[in-house]
């Protein structure tokens, strides 16, 4: 690689697929949060709506649903190296989103609850508390970093997602 | 917990030392930058600097260095949960940092490469292109997450860490 060639491939169906794999495997994700005009990045659990759309569980009080509530701009890092090889060479997601919250009152709230904790069970501890909302997430393009030279900017088409409205 | 209580705390030796350790042990770690105003997270090589603040070793093609070149403001994200137990309940520490590029005709960019390559010894393979810089940060604040109803925030010296200039 030189400093004059793009590290971008064009995008094929099995970059299309190791993406959507590893938002279907993510059970975590770092996000990454506008506070005070600078980026904050912390671990939120991670699934996906019953429509596929990305969802996180999060607290009121926690720093990310703040910042949330008063800018919904946000970017989710899916695709964890686990603890085997060099991490740099692990292939992740990162989401460009914008989040929407669904409460308690919601109308599609229940649903999904139940889908949730189909695949994140031990919130069945929390997921009652009064302060634990969803954030359903609008993704706006991504990127798919396949390891050293492998290189993919995404559309939500590309994920199976629909595009923003 | 309800609505109106706190989860932070009085920040104690037990914190700062969990969070000084979540830094030595890290060797990535998730960045959040700046991409047209936007919050944006990858995953990037992490380590620390002889003087111990943080740093990555990136390459100028990837959307992180361009973002980091135009605004400085970053977040980074370490503290891996593994591939056991419940990833919300491992700790993990938030910092909020400004980032400086040491090119390689930075009189300190021989050290810090040799202090690089101890803890990471597979960089040897790419740390000579000319694309790969390493960025070095000024920590401003820090939020430590010990696992929930665990929550500090840290200034600088919590972290054994001279304050930004």
């Amino acid at each position: 690689m030189t400093q004059d060639s793009s590290p971008i491939r064009p995008t094929d169906d099995e970059a299309r697929a190791l993406a959507t794999g590893l938002m279907d495997d993510a059970r975590f994700a770092a996000i990454g949060v506008l506070v005070d005009g600078a980026p904050m990045v912390s671990r939120v659990a991670f699934g996906r709506a019953p429509n596929g759309a990305p969802l996180i569980l999060i607290s009121s009080l926690s720093q990310h649903a703040k910042a949330l509530r008063t800018d919904p701009a946000a970017s989710l890092l899916v695709g964890e190296p686990g603890d085997k090889g060099d991490p740099l060479t692990h292939p992740r997601l990162t989401l460009q989103a914008r989040a929407a919250f669904i409460d308690h009152d919601d109308p599609a709230y229940e649903e999904m609850a139940a889908h949730w904790l189909r695949d994140h069970p031990k919130a069945k501890l929390y997921i009652g508390f009064g302060d634990f909302h969803f954030a359903l997430f609008s993704v706006t393009g991504a990127f798919l970093n396949g390891g050293f030279g492998q290189a993919f900017f995404l559309t939500p088409a590309d994920l199976g997602l629909s595009e923003p409205s």
